[in-house]
């Protein structure tokens, strides 16, 4: 099969790879249809993470069941399905929750090195029944792979962000996930949502979402929006030191910063007496993406929760280096990218 | 002043009352703007409750401050406020938590007899910091006196509802508290809203806010929407015998009726052996005005809440008699009626 | 195998009936070793439910596994279990949360008609992976009996009260599952609880688990206790009529009931003007069973939570006729029986 | 008056101070019959905060009340009462909430600079009826005093632990706050609760409290009693970087740390990748002391919660010097001082 794999930081390429096989009884084989490339594909891209060796990547995936192990219940050959980013063994107690970061034997992602990358024409699922939901009636290719990864991230981290009805949030970073998160935010309940990001476009597609963008010294911006007080919750899409470090500046006493977009690999310089003395609680999270199912799929259906204006440009697999490239520029055009086999 | 009084049932009238005097020093005296008529005025007039001597009517009020005692901190005369239909003592831990229901001294409700009626020229306000509200930037006479109680109870209603995100929610009666209701479950993340009443009109204006409207057996309906498993959550915004046997036989098994509306003296015949075999929660809800106004502020300043549409007449309180009757007829014309002085 | 089964209200028996098979592959059969007679299995015996047909009893068992199908991960062959009371499919989303109340197929109740009698030698258990728990380290088979209903139904009864940290609690009826309710109460954060029931002794075996007993008129024995404001929460382990009235009217504004013991077929007259007054919530429970294990076992262990002194018989199954007889009059020394094959 | 001051560090003694003046018509006047010394005490006395000039130190006190200001209500001269540690204006919507933190004019914490020092002879308290508790009936000083920070630290610590039913909670620290930690988990439903502290009287203390003392290296031994898994909730009441990169190294995926013990005024190195990998919640904490009050009192009244074996030493207040000096030794034998005027 066709596969896209990483090599070196930059250098990606679509090559021929062996066909997966059934990962044991409860696994399933995907005939991919389309898969996106997400924020974190770019860790590998930009040098982030070490790369000892090539590295299949994608974990966005929507497809086609084409093989099912004997144990498989819920789906079957030919179901049209989508695949969640996070893979747990789907029979602990912690997957009974619907969060695979608690199952016991602990999470995987695919195109990480670990389970196989979703930008190929094939891929292997295990504990199918956990990892792939039918794609709901009336949802899109675009709708469903939503639900792979940014949807849910976006929308968990709103919903850890402990946002009061008709609370004040700011959101930092309005990237394909932070702008999934000022639509969960407001679909939760919350008042004004103030968006922050360098990128002017960004800001714009968030206002057309119903939130109000801040351009300028973003704590300046929270504090005067909020009587000087600070915003009831923060959720930091971007996770850097400069945002992590504004968030906790801009969060009003006992308010949370919930945080989804971490990728350094060196500790942040956390302002521990600052936050005892506020009261602040800091949610780290890698969202529970299949708990998110069961909330998201109705919301879409009853048209509360908009997907569209997200993904931005459609290529073909086979041009995979060029969709990366064009990506990792962050253009205020392109804001995600679909791959279609 | 001029005032309306209710003599015995269908008979209300305009009379001249002594004007009311500052009830004490945390106490405040409100020249009325506007009073509005509400469901639960219709009570003496139509009969329901005994009326052993007249009652100056009405519990929905904005207007002008004009004297404060000196513990008053919050407001000052000349302030445009809004008043909470339901008293507490506004110093107690019940009242503390914004619920004059939890009032250890017992919740009063203006235009029942104990407090003045609000359908007056002037109002005596106890515990003025604790029932009133300075009439927030932006909000239309009509914006505030929804806070006085009918959105306050909707939106207490469903928040008592304990709708998951996303979940499929019933609502029973399409009056003006029903309709704030089903706003107010959209608000806080439902995902499909049956709307259920007799009057089509009244299941139009629903279906504007967003709802699917129900026409035909109730229980019926709302079982085929959910693959015959019931609704997340029910709202019974009728409260009569039928209303509430209906809810309990449609809500899912583990779910939560949440009532609003009753007002019959007699006991309600409930099925308590089919509910445990379900493990439902039935919750009754006097709202807890003054918790929801931190809330309610910031959603509609916002634009997230509408509140538009449910205020279909104005009239002269001098013609109060007029007004009550029309209301009373309950045509689908005539949803909420307020009256100027 | 031997089984015991009531033909008529009264009329116990222990009878032969055929060996059970395997229900399914998901299934498995269990040798019983203990089974325990539960108040509701007086139902039958005292005629409050119609008997069209010889009913097999009994839905507390423990045992070891001898037989499993296929399908089953969790136990094996000679594996010693308990059994959960009610039984779920144990794959859908309401058997997910561990609530076979809520499985979308239905719950279902050993001993009762549907699935087989627990009082048996052998018994047959679908969805063994669901319904069945290895017996925790340290366990006797009377803990272990405990988490099958009577605890669980007494630790969901006191989860589903509300119960403030340092709240009072009114606890009515001190049989298995009253005692249980009261510990449980306890073991989650009440302050005091105030234990009620005719029976002088039940209410020295509450007090002897940290309960303040209440003899007299209940109701006004809970509002001396809390200043005239009524119990925080309320755990009705009765469920009738009277318990249910004295429930309502002893907690508090803003309070919850908690209902664990309904079993007769009429309504109840619910005075739902009171209980809208007074914001009540009224939560009717048949217990998530499966739900609390997590939660029981690591506090029994822990030494947390007593489960002694509720067991006060042990007899053999061949004499169920004379268990059932000696059970059915409650009196004061016999709290609860096993019976053992 | 007799005053407690700290000049330079290590450098405590008793002298002579005006007399406090009431601070205001909502302020009230308290005769200090008891100070303790609080652990937060020590970062002046060790340096590990600037001191620019002397501070009156001490925010743990009992006393009399012996005079209030016109707008006080719920306490008079002659009351015996307890003074909570952070002061909030008592009347804002923050402050309602029972959390000074939260005060929109910002918490104050007696003994700190700004409010007087609790180690005097008399106490200027504003915002008497938000501050001051009568005590109440059966407390001792020492009880009392525990309610003004150290259990209410304690309490709230474990409360913002999230911790699950029966869940396993590991505490680091066994100082007075931590103690307090452990008894307050237990009372608060968790399982095991692993006690941790390199000093072996501590240990034993909490062992006696019904905790499993833990030696050795403190995430081994978490890991351990978890399977692996790491505690569900861990507490750190120390909150240096040992103990919290250990707290986060030890809690398991999807759990909570929670801190009250920091007071390093550098940042601490998070580890935010493992922290998001694991979606690990942190939560700072200084406690909402006032709203502990409803809690605690009732459940020390009604024996759920020891206050018993944290105070070992009482001294005159004269003997100030020499109680630091003891205190701050950190012996096994001395856990907490009271002064005495």
């Amino acid at each position: 099969m066709r596969s896209v794999v990483i090599d070196t930081p930059g250098a990606v390429r679509v090559t021929d790879r062996p066909d997966p096989v059934l990962p044991g009884p409860d696994g399933a084989i995907v005939a991919v249809r389309a898969a996106a490339i997400c924020g974190s594909d770019l860790h590998f891209y930009e040098g982030d993470y070490p790369l000892p060796e090539p590295v299949p990547l994608g974990h966005e995936v929507v497809g086609t069941v084409v093989e099912v192990g004997t144990g498989v219940r819920t789906v079957a050959p030919g179901d049209s399905v989508l695949v969640s980013s996070v893979a747990g063994c789907g029979s602990c107690a912690g997957c009974a929750t619907g969060d695979p970061v608690t199952c016991v034997t602990g999470p995987q992602v695919f195109g990480s090195g670990a389970l196989g990358g979703g930008q190929s024409e094939l891929l292997a699922v295990p504990a199918a029944d956990f990892q792939l939901l039918a794609i709901p009636d009336g949802f899109t290719d675009e709708d469903a792979l939503l639900l792979t990864d940014n949807l849910a991230t976006g929308w968990a981290a709103a919903r850890r962000a402990d946002i009061p009805p008709g609370g004040t949030v700011a959101v930092f970073g309005l990237g394909a996930v932070g702008l999934c998160a000022v639509r969960s935010a407001i679909a939760q309940g919350a008042g004004t949502v103030l968006a922050i990001d360098p990128v002017a476009g960004r800001r714009d597609r968030a206002a057309l979402s119903g939130a109000t963008p801040v351009s300028g010294p973003a704590v300046t911006a929270v504090l005067e929006a909020t009587d000087g007080r600070g915003a009831a919750a923060v959720i930091d899409a971007v996770g850097n030191d400069t945002t992590l470090t504004e968030s906790l500046a801009c969060v009003r006493p006992g308010g949370t910063v919930s945080v989804v977009g971490v990728h350094d690999l060196q500790p942040f310089p956390f302002p521990a007496l600052m936050a005892l003395v506020r009261s602040t609680t800091l949610r780290m999270t890698t969202a529970p993406i299949q708990r998110t199912w069961p909330e998201l799929v109705p919301l879409i259906q009853a048209g509360r929760l908009d997907t569209g204006g997200i993904f931005t440009d459609t290529m073909p697999l086979a041009d995979a280096a060029d969709a990366y490239s064009m990506f990792a520029a962050r253009s205020p055009e392109c804001l995600k990218v679909v791959l279609r086999t």
